[in-house]
């Protein structure tokens, strides 16, 4: 099995030598298996023949980006895991492994005759990571999660939206996201121990507890005001405690300003060209912006009305107001500080096109960055992976394939 | 210093041993700070004088709850580094820690003579861990962040709300604590390497960068359709792809369902007594349910109109189609799953009364979980850390108060 590069006068990446299999799917687990990768380790996917769910879901909703996005720098092969040979062949990566990790719903491994109890048996050094969306125990185990789901269940939704609409979900999937992180999170502590004491660890994360702390804000109004809490603030704070905080519409799109110090918002008043209101009582500390933040609100759109969104962030960036256009994704993908720092890349990606691609939010310095390799066709390592590394010969691997234990060879 | 219990007959938490300087404020960073604490390290809280900014925002936005959901199990001191005394007992703290966390504006700590390369001169094994908005290289550095900013400019709010009304936030502070977990688990990296290697790292997460995956669906969609994406779906699949998928109205508010697969719809279609329905093929595969959404999700709404919205997640669970009720925070606080598995917990708060607080997401497998304790008073642990831990006799803690370098000792 190739080692990762490491370049030339830098600093190995820190998970350099560490091998992983990864049986998740779709967002959660193999976000937390990319950022191992592009920490140096070594990530083995394992597939059903089919492919996982993001994989055969490429042709509808768009999922042939997010598949490109969350599987750079791992290998990919396909296993059938229905077959005892199958199970066979995963013991085999086990024992050589330092990492599992899955993200089927509860019990699935354990039906499997694959939980975590038979895989630290095979090998007591292997860190076995799982996430579902409730957690292996506790009453709503069985429940199916997906983002959505989630997002209802933990309460995002509906903390989301304005106060005279109906809720919204967040446009982005933050419980399988924030899952898939905290899984990264605790698989690496696990690594850390057995450097320590030599054992494995099972850890496991929840969609639905890796999401709560999100709404400490909110929370926290709830706290203060009881049921008299608005359920969600529209573009207001969560807490309904700065002011100015709002989005605001501009001539051809919004910006946001947050203003939590009364030294910002002399500051906006200064850009507004109105210095003459700083004494004015209603604008003078935080809680009388607070008990008048719709006057805040009209002296502060009626500005940003007149001008586009990208002059009114560049006048308040200027006096150190946090202020920000609302961008567009296309924007986004095209953020200059992303791609000056290198963590989005423009790829060419074989099967893709030229697409941009991310590199690990996480950065070790003194380590250059992982180099991209983008995401493999489907069962594209079999060869690699069941014969070099395992050790079986063509002529069973063609067995293997025959039986559809492992699908095509490349 | 005192160690941390470990329940008898259970493994220790990972993290046991461990000392973390905490200079950290408000969500990003003290959400990791949070985390180690709770994995086992002994986590020293730094706060200036007059407490962070969470701290001293109590009284009005109901900071309260969110400074004590994410200060449990930390020392409290409070040091000035403004003054050089001050900044000479950090370094005497640097000495003997394994990690610092903080979240200053790029160039903070630098200014205070007190940046990475100096700690890491004073301690080669130091793990130092920082989060800003936009990260310390690159164009924006030194643009002012906070949440709703980095909610600006990353498109999540762009990709919130009904195509037909004006974008909107996410509720929950998504930016700062996919910061923070993003920053835990560099630093747990680093501390698995430096197990290997004896040295230490700097390592650093960006807000931007750490938000940017989980707008997968919404950036594959922008690929799959260009310039005709819309920006935003309401509670339709951010990348379309998906049918049923919404938010629906219930008799008493809302429910959500995502219904991926055939086998689901099928399912549905039973729960509604509508199975002659199985045959129209409008209805038939993925594909045409998105092609006939609207056709979907009417004949989805009509029935959930007539039912309250836990009765209709009861006979979708029931029939394994993935449902849930869009949930009140105050339901999600008394989750019966979080509070069955210790995930929350009803803790007496000295300051705050009888409140919820969170344990970790991260589950060890094989530790008890860290018993919860409250977060402290201003400057509580000053006697024990800056006495007992570093050797200051207390007539030298005296004059260290008179001289405005440490506040109160209790």
């Amino acid at each position: 099995m190739s080692s990762n590069q490491t370049a030339a006068g830098g600093r190995p990446l820190p998970l350099e030598g560490i091998r992983v299999i990864d049986l998740s799917h779709v967002y959660n687990g193999p976000y937390a298996t990319f950022l191992m990768a592009m920490a140096g380790a070594d990530v083995i996917k394992v597939e059903p023949l089919q492919g996982e769910h993001l994989r055969s879901r490429g042709d509808l909703g768009g999922a042939a980006l997010p598949y490109a996005m969350l599987n750079s720098n791992k290998k990919a092969v396909t296993l059938n895991l229905k077959t005892g040979k199958g199970r066979a062949l995963l013991l085999e990566m086990v024992a050589r492994a330092d990492v599992l990790v899955e993200n089927f719903a509860p019990g699935v491994m354990d039906r499997l005759g694959l939980g975590a109890d038979a895989l630290l048996q095979r090998n007591p050094r292997l860190i076995y990571g799982s996430s579902s969306g409730y957690g292996k125990t506790g009453p709503y185990r069985d429940y199916p999660a997906m983002d959505l789901v989630m997002q209802a269940m933990t309460g995002v939704i509906d903390a989301t939206g304005f106060p005279d609409q109906p809720p919204v979900k967040a446009g982005a999937a933050i419980c399988d996201f924030m899952a898939g992180i905290h899984l990264y999170a605790a698989i690496a502590t696990a690594l850390y121990e057995r450097e320590r004491t030599g054992a494995g660890r099972v850890v496991e994360v929840s969609m639905q507890e890796a999401t709560y702390a999100s709404l400490a804000s909110n929370l926290g109004m709830l706290y203060l005001r009881g049921d008299e809490a608005p359920a969600r603030t529209g573009n207001r704070h969560g807490g309904l405690g700065i002011s100015p905080y709002n989005v605001y519409a501009a001539q051809d799109g919004y910006v946001v300003l947050n203003s939590p110090g009364d030294h910002h918002f002399r500051a906006i008043l200064d850009v507004l060209g109105r210095p003459d209101l700083k004494t004015d009582p209603r604008f003078l500390t935080r809680t009388t912006r607070v008990q008048n933040f719709e006057a805040v609100d009209e002296l502060i759109e009626t500005w940003t009305r007149t001008l586009p969104k990208d002059e009114i962030a560049r006048r308040m960036l200027a006096a150190k107001v946090p202020c920000a256009p609302v961008r567009r994704l296309a924007q986004v993908m095209n953020d200059e500080n992303m791609h000056a720092r290198g963590t989005l890349q423009w790829v060419d990606h074989p099967e893709l096109g030229r697409v941009v691609l991310q590199n690990s939010p996480l950065i070790f310095e003194g380590s250059e960055r992982q180099a991209l390799e983008p995401s493999l066709p489907l069962g594209a390592s079999n060869r690699e992976v069941f014969g070099d590394w395992l050790g079986h010969s063509a002529q069973e691997l063609e067995q293997l394939q025959a039986n559809e234990v492992i699908g095509p060879s490349r």
